[in-house]
């Protein structure tokens, strides 16, 4: 029934390479199927005004595609001089999804800002983001606790992050960009372990039931708890 | 246990006043508790240019706060030169949401454009925009109705929209700002009849298990339904 | 011969709600015939870089439409990016007008924001917003010196303003919008007790002549002497 | 009593020297004493969309200064990113007092955009720009009827432009600027033979009476008639 | 006396991976050394207005970099709400050297745009987006020759850039960061066969010879030919 | 040959007015032919965050253009809302030009502002900004000579620059309009003494040979001399 063949509760295939860039404290290409995202992590001593002489740490996010990651090529933000409403929205998202997995105390008053950048898109960018962008985030911190400068590890079970939506009438996990296109319900999970950081269901030019929500929070458990797996392999 | 002293599923007192400006299509201040939204509907016989001469209508909302609106006086997005991210989320969730409840062939070639504005804010304020706006859309409808101009209504259930939140422990209905400052996690809930239309449950250094999740949908559920009701009789 | 059936020396009905809103240290309502503004002051505690330390106060103002104030939609500045050139030369104005009405060391080393937003325009909005706004600014005044933080009133008499014209050939008081869309010739008049803060008199396309000019100032010292009542009556 | 030594009712020295470029249709150095603005007029068969098969023309204006024409050096607006609110003001009266002095429809359906570039500032730049657009504006009119474009002269009565204000207690003629940052009381008057076009009395921080008003009025109104005979002899 | 130990007149390893991305008509990953750009190539049958209906096509250029490219994290140019000075220059070189190499009456009237992507930097980067970029557009213009839209290949001998400099008082060939950073005198030299396209030598505090910009031409013909050969063999 | 009627070596003739207005440090007119360039120094005290307590100057550059200093008017570029890409690199080209000729240690910690502002352009507008722009840059440093605020002179030689190109088949030095706007390959060569500052060689849809750029540099050489001649007369 799926464009690719899956089955409904198939993820695609998962790929995690580190180390992919030599300036960056932490980094990784992650490949969810023909999504690709580079995500890099940067530490950076200082931190925002609102958080000085606090004893906290932050995380941050910033979110780019390459013009020509999509289909047919899409008008660089940096040309357009904004970035767009949807960037803002997805950045936003996994700033604050790294946040909710982060023990602030113990990263210390220092920031890392994790880059994703979209190399190639086919659905679910900003899931493979969450997820690739833990990774950096990982790397980057065990370099600050080898380093002594951290002493605790702030980070205990991955943050990762899946689509799932109502495709051809039914529940249907990781959405590649056919389905994703097609799709009028569909939603994004990021979970961490068995507790949920971030729920995001919408609905365009349609409207769904409290089973299929149900459905779709079984199906993303699911997806998270694989992501998490390839997760501790790429960070071991 | 709440600031205000309401029980945990109890709603703030709703106040919807319909044709408070002379010019618009449609207009309402609506007032939940003490936030308080101005929401205009208006009328555009042209559609953007990717919906030309599809025979479909369009919905689409902007979203601002008067500077004063807040307990301290915020910067004025147009003094500032942008939008903020926050403005940009907003009103795209409220479009999103008035469209899910609209028959787009029952509408014609015709934009409605809901203008929501915060003249005083104390929590929720997206979700008195959207219960709101839905009542400013639904009169300009009805004029397009009586003007021979729409023969079948586009519109059916209200839509409507409620915060829930985790408040001291407790999932709580209807957060006012006392307690939206406090909640690690809180989301914003849409729906018409039984149906949901968006679920965005967002965690801020914290996160949440599934029986909450399911607690709040409860709350929500309750909840929109009342919302439902006064829009019905301020329409009426 | 005017379209509201008003004599040529006639106002339109003028109304002041003040406390309108929770959050500002000053706020009204004021109704002008069917323009309609919100004004609010903020008391900031610190003053603009080129003042501190002077020992001086500050008083500025901000200005802004709700998009469906006018007859058809306005674009929103906030989404346009920028305040347009009509919009910056009203906010300057208002500031200007109301500082020379007020005694800046009395005051003291405090910044006081007037924020002006229309909800219902039919000419004359700039008018309405000064002399609204010296209600806002009179209230926040009284409660900081109800506070103790200002011992000597630094206002004395009210700063009102209203707009003239010259339609169908005859000098005309307080333009509605009907008016002011057809007068080639219109101005508009600042005024303090019986002293002038601004007069703006302006032709599009046309000439006036000096006694022209000379009908018009004594039209408006009547109508702001009208104004300055109705504040004086709000505030007491 | 004045700075400079002059009479209060004293100009300073006009020169107008015209042809100064060789691409513009009209051009012109103006000097008002110290004050020395490029004026320039560009016509174009096309007008702005709102005027399109109106058969009007249209004469609209802007205006800038060399970041050096200033006692310290000013911010570039071009770096800055935008035009100030000084900036749009002073243009849209430049645009609206030649207007004033025009008739658009022997003008014919065309556009002549006057560009006045101050390279010295002493003060009124914005009255000598309007005085010296005037004879841009005048030149390349000639040019049209030269080139049978234009069969009646649209121009009648030169348009000009002084300040005045009041310095030291008393009226003052144009002007400059150690009186200029002075006086609390200041404005611009922009007539046509003995018409006005414009009248913008403006107070910082001060109030003025009736009689004061006149005097400015009386002032400018010679003023004015020596500008005229300076730009009839330059465009002779 | 390099830094990297290589001879005054050696290259970096230069390696072309092709076909990188799914979604372009035309891609790579070239790579000098430790820099590293993606080059993309979309073709677009829509041509920029100028050249509507002149029968001649049109190759541009854009440019960014990865915030964390750089050894410390660069700001993202989409965030900062414009391309910087450096970005727009490096971008229009670009287009107008693969231009140079072009017969765009062969290319037919349609639009080739190419993005080049640093993904990590040590110095080179727009030389090494120069020559990447003619490997991306000539594998588009080999996808329009197949499908028949393109008869005469438009592009003949390889488009390549290389940097030199006199670094420790030597013209050395192919400037990485270390030697970049340290360099008064250093330039791009953008060749096709034996004939220049673009010379850019620039001093930043310091001055030069004719000799040594004569050594230094020497230097980047050997060079460009080594990275012809190897734009060659990618392409074949 | 040349549509000017000059040899091919033949450059246009210089006039240099130094102390056009009295605000600048150091000011002049530079007329090179029809191209007319307006420059002014301006000395400030603070120097760039990046040379704080270095003891060293700084001198920067920015250039604009007169709206209808062109043949067709251009757009303002204040009213477009930034410098364009051409602006941009000639502003920077300006700067990093006069720098190379400047001793940093022996201005002394403050910052030198040129501003080259075109008030007629016949081509070759860049090259007259940075030759002016000398003599504006050498006034402001004998003042500070005078005051005893800079003790050795921190410029030595004269900077110039030309423009030269490949005109009808043939090198020709100092392109005018005319000429710049056929020749597919020209460029400018910045020189202080017989050293080289600056060779920026540009082929728009063509390319050159080794030798024609021999002979460009030969033009050159001649040509800057004879403008470092105008130079020194005019500052002496």
């Amino acid at each position: 029934m799926r464009p690719s063949g899956r089955k409904t509760d198939q993820m695609r295939t998962i790929s995690i390479e580190t180390g992919i860039t030599r300036h960056a404290e932490g980094s990784c290409l992650i490949r969810v199927g023909d999504t690709h995202v580079i995500c890099t992590a940067s530490v950076d001593e200082r931190v925002p005004p609102f958080l000085r002489n606090s004893g906290l740490g932050w995380v941050t996010a910033e979110y780019g595609m390459l013009p020509r990651a999509t289909t047919s090529r899409t008008r660089r933000e940096a040309a357009a001089g904004k970035q767009g409403g949807r960037t803002v929205e997805i950045q936003r998202l996994i700033g604050r999804s790294l946040r909710a997995g982060v023990d602030r105390v113990a990263l210390g008053e220092r920031q890392i800002t994790i880059d994703c950048d979209v190399i190639q898109a086919d659905g679910g960018t900003r899931c493979a983001a969450i997820t690739g962008g833990w990774v950096a985030l990982k790397l980057a911190v065990n370099q600050l606790m080898r380093a002594g400068l951290v002493t605790t590890d702030p980070l205990v079970d991955p943050v990762s992050a899946v689509s799932c939506g109502i495709y051809a009438g039914q529940p249907v996990l990781d959405l590649d960009y056919p389905e994703d296109s097609e799709a009028g319900v569909d939603g994004n999970f990021v979970m961490t372990g068995d507790r949920l950081i971030e729920v995001q269901m919408s609905a365009e030019g349609a409207t769904f039931a409290r089973e299929q929500m149900d459905a779709l929070l079984d199906l993303a458990t699911a997806g998270t708890a694989e992501l998490a797996a390839a997760q501790r392999a790429a960070v071991a």
